[in-house]
């Protein structure tokens, strides 16, 4: 059973922020993610994407922004359950909350902050017979560690960067790398399309356009792919140990939605007039997973959600106690790791 | 009459940010501040220390902050209206404003956004007969353009950062300058203590400590300054074109207090269940300058109320428009300078 003060669902930048503003107050947090790496959209879907709208960025890269925030929160040294969804939430007698994951991870906490985000990711599944039989036994729709990948026969379809940038990099680890997609023309950035076609000429990528997956073969484990050429109607038979559709994530609020929470147009109701509780108290909704009137879904309102959040978290688990948030430049930042930081003091000094 | 569509009052940081969420809406901003520079407390009180709860940043230290900001809200072309105080509004028919400052400049705007942190930082005076009646004449308790000094033989009282900092840009500047302080320690930088040393061993500051100014003589201008030493209670005539006190500054809410707005332990209330309207329609409160149940007075908070407050003015702007703020990941932001900036589209490319 892991412990916290405020266990965050959700590692994107909201989430992440909020370990900075809890820890502030001396609150530890553990965060949850479905996704392999803290981040949420900015990490998974567009890292390499200019953000314009950060407040004191003229512009900065999704993925560096995620960096900045992972230093920022380091001090507070968070806990992370990282690809694995939450599941269900229990409430127990003094109030307090467990939550448990699609792999049976259990997470014990006065204070619940859901920042979902649009939801848990999903990835979008091609329409085939017996494709829920492969998964895990040679289907996977996300890339979490490309080691599981050496010296395997791969095949990969889609056409996006996932598709362009996965190709690339396993042409290296696999032994066979082979890209199907529906139409010729690949869409993404244009060093990636270059690349493939690069690994393409030099025989590292066997490339089948235009063309789709129609079939799948094997026994307890995925033993072949059917392939047919939109064009010819032909039938190409690929001998694989791994097929990897990768057709792009579709956010899902998933599980979150069963748990008893008030839902407006698929997102999390919460009380702005005060702290973003939703209808369960002790139960938080930050970010875009929240909606109230007014909302709008940006990132930098879901830092400002993440801190009244915390500061509301901090008066329920300490009812007696009086603290409110200061701005930082008086008292400083002292990390649980026993790191300090603080502006330079104003030395007193006479002149002779 | 400068005419614009947001007229903010206040160029902090929070004031400073509603220029691009405007920008983000084709809305023009003009900014009005007391100070005689854009950033607010972050400009004026302390450039140089570190902030370390802004979002994105583990540390930034406040004047590359506002930088940054001056940066990000460039191709929004705001205007400013700088040391200048907002004395009086005037709501016309059209249900527009008029908002007149102390000098007398006349803004026209149909919304007016206060952004004016813990209100408007009025000098600390000494107690001097005849104080007012110099003003403007020599005496003068910020130095705006250090140039009007060129030449002059200048008085500067105080012992903080302000104090020495003018000292010593001022020993270039003017033909004399003196400095007095009450005590014989100076509370400030290490480097600019020792800086303000080294310049009074070369001659360069004419040091008179612990002492005060107890008078001030002349006829329509400044003629010299009267210190008294603390200890010998000796009396020392210093012949001066210009007396500077830097004593600090202390915030007041000033003339905005009579404007007719709910004010509340020295703030301005606000609707934070919509959009940081004041109970005047078309007047909105953001940042520090406002209270609401929960308020905390934080510079991430204010970029929030910011962000709502302009949607919520384009929507009484354009009531039958419905445009509602987008992440900038998709949208870009276009300049009303003509610059354009935007995410690197996917190219859409055949593979041979």
């Amino acid at each position: 059973m892991i412990k916290t003060d405020i266990l965050i669902i959700g590692a994107g930048p909201t989430g992440l922020f909020a370990v900075f503003e809890a820890g502030l107050l001396k609150l530890k947090c553990h965060l949850i993610d479905a996704l392999p790496q803290a981040g949420g959209q900015c990490s998974e879907i567009y890292p390499k994407k200019p953000i314009y709208d950060i407040p004191g960025f003229p512009e900065v890269l999704a993925g560096d922004l995620v960096d900045n925030l992972m230093e920022q929160i380091k001090p507070f040294q968070p806990g992370f359950t990282l690809g694995e969804r939450a599941d269900s939430i229990e409430k127990l007698e003094d109030g307090s909350f467990i939550v448990t994951t699609n792999k049976g991870t259990k997470h014990h906490a006065p204070i619940v902050a859901i920042a979902g985000g649009l939801g848990s990711f999903e990835p979008r599944k091609p329409q085939l017979e017996n494709l829920a039989k492969f998964e895990d036994n040679g289907i996977a729709y996300m890339i979490r560690d490309p080691e599981v990948y050496r010296n395997k026969k791969v095949l990969i379809a889609g056409g996006g960067d996932s598709a362009l940038d996965w190709s690339i990099f396993l042409a290296d680890v696999a032994s066979e790398v082979t890209l199907v997609h529906r139409r010729n023309e690949f869409r993404g950035a244009l060093d990636s399309v270059e690349k493939v076609q690069e690994l393409k000429n030099l025989g590292k990528i066997n490339l089948i356009t235009p063309a789709e997956v129609v079939a799948l073969k094997g026994d307890d484990n995925l033993h072949s792919v059917t392939v047919q050429k939109t064009d010819s109607k032909a039938h190409i038979e690929v001998v694989v140990d791994n097929f990897i559709p990768l057709f792009g994530l579709s956010p899902k609020l998933g599980p979150i939605a069963d748990w008893g929470l008030e839902i407006e147009k698929n997102a999390i109701k919460v009380d702005n007039t005060l702290d973003y509780q939703t209808n369960v108290p002790g139960i938080y909704a930050i970010g875009d997973v929240n909606t109230y009137p007014g909302k709008l879904k940006l990132i930098l309102c879901g830092f400002h959600e993440a801190t009244l959040m915390c500061q509301s978290a901090y008066q329920r688990i300490y009812p007696d106690k009086k603290y409110v948030m200061k701005y930082t430049t008086v008292g400083g930042v002292t990390g649980f790791d026993g790191t300090k930081k603080e502006a330079p003091k104003a030395v007193v000094k006479a002149i002779e």
